[in-house]
């Protein structure tokens, strides 16, 4: 593994030093490669597909290790849109004046190095793989065994592209073994990032024992708050929309806080989630305005159920929501519904997670619905990218300084010149 | 310990949540008891010295370590560069329209809680405390004990600076036991990064011992190329800036590769060098053009000396330069000198490293020199900041959308409306 990770560092620098037309054009042959192999790729994922249901796979997996033509669709448009994005590497971000003759210049750069571990969802490889190459990054994907003949052939399509565009296919490697994992983690010279995909604890595991960072979450926990200025109509819709559109999505709500004085609205509100298939865990005061709810336990408020329950818990005052979000959210999304204006400006100011939201589902905090395009996940960390992460997070910047032989020492001492520090239009 | 980072964190939120004209009313009051304690911090600071110089501390970190009234200008003048710059938290950075009356905004939000660790220099209390307010984010100090009375005197200024402007004190803390810092770095949900400022044993042991994300370098082994078109005049000039300006600093060069066809002159300028006290550690081809030097090692050229030593090595191309960098470096700082556009274009593109130079010496790799103005560090990470880090390094972002009631399933199934995602003007 260590060689592995080795060879993709070195193949990932001559990626990253070729032409952005070079990437172009392996995203697309890519494209091309798609559509060439669509019937074999079809055809390993039905043996893949077929395996798992004999080993009882759950039906949402299943669902999603299964490809079709109209995924393959949709991954090409995928592609497409990464062409039509253009190159993100070597962007200037600043360029700046530091004296005559010497001009520091601030430029996008890929990271290096990402680890990928995901599940069951082999379209992953593809939409991965090209943000990968639109940013110029070595690729190593750690797929589940369960789409396994999937990974296997949708790699090999990556690494032709590559190849046929005159870049090294070692940039990008497909990597099958369970335990290979724990090796990876160990390459912190060679792997720059690891994006885990899957459950809490996966993501939790690996958190604990790398030195390379991780980005991604491990719960999400989204609250929504209905402030006492809330229209009943609308925190309806919302809190409908936020818990039951996919409840299993990281951006699904899982608690929701009430004012007290708009607890009164709350009956309506619980039997149209009631009649939606949702189980209401409800605190002592909320319970008391709700037709048919359980009561709350300690652990109710602070967990990611995942599926159609939902905790509810009554508050007397924007700063005990904001409190509780704090104390018991993952800094995922929070969604304030209200009519006040000053309220929710608090509720935005105030709130510290990486989305946060007026008067809007929870579940649009995702990539491809703030514009981002392609999204390899969604950070809850502070450090380097925040909430969904498009190309933008996959990019480092280098420092250019452009001299004519400058030295330090000239900016020092008895006839010291001084430093003119003027901003430079980009160009 | 865990309490005082859990403090830290509360007083923190506050701190970001506070009109940002409190944060530059904290920065006012400082500058105001910096001078209003002027004697109280020199006597303190006379008190470390003595006691330094009595248990025989270095000679450089005893400069390091000591404070002067031209030392204090320099810092009220950092402060006041600080609140010219103005408030950098909740600046939009980019700003979409999903749909009508659905707008995405992306802020600058403040990290959260640092934890500072560093050596013998106070005035770093006050410049980090300065850019700790200014960024909004709370501060834990560790201080080495030689700097005491110092830090605590310090430490105490900005806590009065932040009360006095009605904001909690506890959003800066000072901490003094060598013990605490083994406790802090497990505090991983109250703190959000580690900055280490000291040798690259403290920081690698930091690395490794916690799950906090660390900003900084552990080594700075910083490259000088003399192409084969390298100007003699210039190529001297840099690498005698590179070593000799201040070899204890990172961005110091440590090692000399010279292109095979420019050997001829670096007799000359390797008697510069020695007559500057450099010692060089020449590789067997290099030798040969050198009229004094020791025989290089093995570990020669992969070293950090931090005084006048400089390995020498030749090599055969521009691509044998890269991989040498690539192999030994540690991606802090490397500089080519060359006439020839085209090679310096493509060093410029091909080198990994935060801070990559044509014709300038590898010193300027630094905040102040960049115009960054406040620097806490120098990164060589390539998550989140990377080369000299000023206030942006110590932002993160928040999306925030502005809804009226949306919800997602309104753009799925049969009848969905589609985004319009319009990149919008930042006001």
């Amino acid at each position: 593994m260590k060689d592995l990770a080795s060879r993709t560092r070195t193949s990932a620098r001559s990626l990253a030093a070729a032409e952005g037309g070079q990437r172009t054009q392996a995203l697309e042959e890519l494209i091309r490669l798609l559509t060439a192999n669509e019937k074999r790729i079809l055809e390993a994922n039905k043996k893949d597909v077929a395996e798992a249901a004999r080993t009882g796979l759950d039906a949402p997996l299943l669902a999603r290790l299964k490809l079709s033509q109209a995924k393959l669709d949709g991954l090409r448009d995928g592609l497409r849109q990464l062409i039509e994005q253009g190159d993100p590497v070597g962007r200037p971000l600043r360029k700046t004046l530091l004296d005559d003759g010497l001009t520091l210049t601030q430029v996008t750069s890929p990271l290096g190095v990402l680890l990928i571990i995901f599940e069951s969802r082999p379209d992953a490889v593809i939409q991965i793989g090209g943000l990968a190459i639109r940013t110029g990054n070595g690729l190593i994907l750690k797929g589940g065994k369960e789409a396994l003949h999937s990974n296997a052939i949708l790699t090999d399509c990556i690494r032709s592209a590559l190849e046929k565009a005159g870049l090294s296919p070692d940039a990008v490697n497909g990597v099958v073994q369970r335990e290979a994992v724990h090796a990876l983690l160990q390459c912190d010279e060679d792997i720059d990032l690891v994006i885990p995909r899957g459950s809490a604890s996966l993501v939790r595991s690996i958190q604990s024992s790398s030195r390379i960072p991780v980005m991604g979450h491990a719960d999400g926990i989204c609250h929504v708050f209905f402030d006492k200025h809330a229209d009943p109509a609308m925190a309806e819709r919302i809190i409908v929309d936020s818990k039951c559109d996919y409840p299993a999505a990281c951006n699904a709500a899982e608690s929701l806080l009430v004012h007290r004085d708009f607890l009164p609205h709350i009956r309506r509100i619980g039997e149209t989630l009631t009649a939606n298939g949702v189980t209401l865990r409800a605190g002592s005061q909320a319970s008391e305005h709700l037709t048919q709810c359980e009561p709350a336990g300690e652990e109710d408020g602070a967990v990611e159920y995942g599926n159609l329950t939902l905790s509810i818990r009554a508050v007397s005052n924007l700063n005990e929501a904001i409190d509780r979000i704090h104390q018991h959210g993952s800094g995922h999304t929070e969604s304030i519904v209200t009519d006040c204006d000053s309220t929710a400006a608090a509720f935005l100011a105030r709130v510290d997670s990486a989305s946060v939201f007026h008067n809007a589902s929870t579940r649009f905090a995702d990539g491809y619905r703030y514009g981002l395009g392609a999204e390899v996940g969604i950070s809850t960390g502070r450090i380097h990218a925040r909430g969904p992460v498009g190309s933008e997070g996959l990019l480092t910047t280098r420092w250019l300084l452009r001299g004519s032989g400058d030295t330090v020492s000239t900016y020092s001492g008895a006839n010291a010149r001084s430093f003119i520090h003027t901003r430079l239009p980009l160009d």
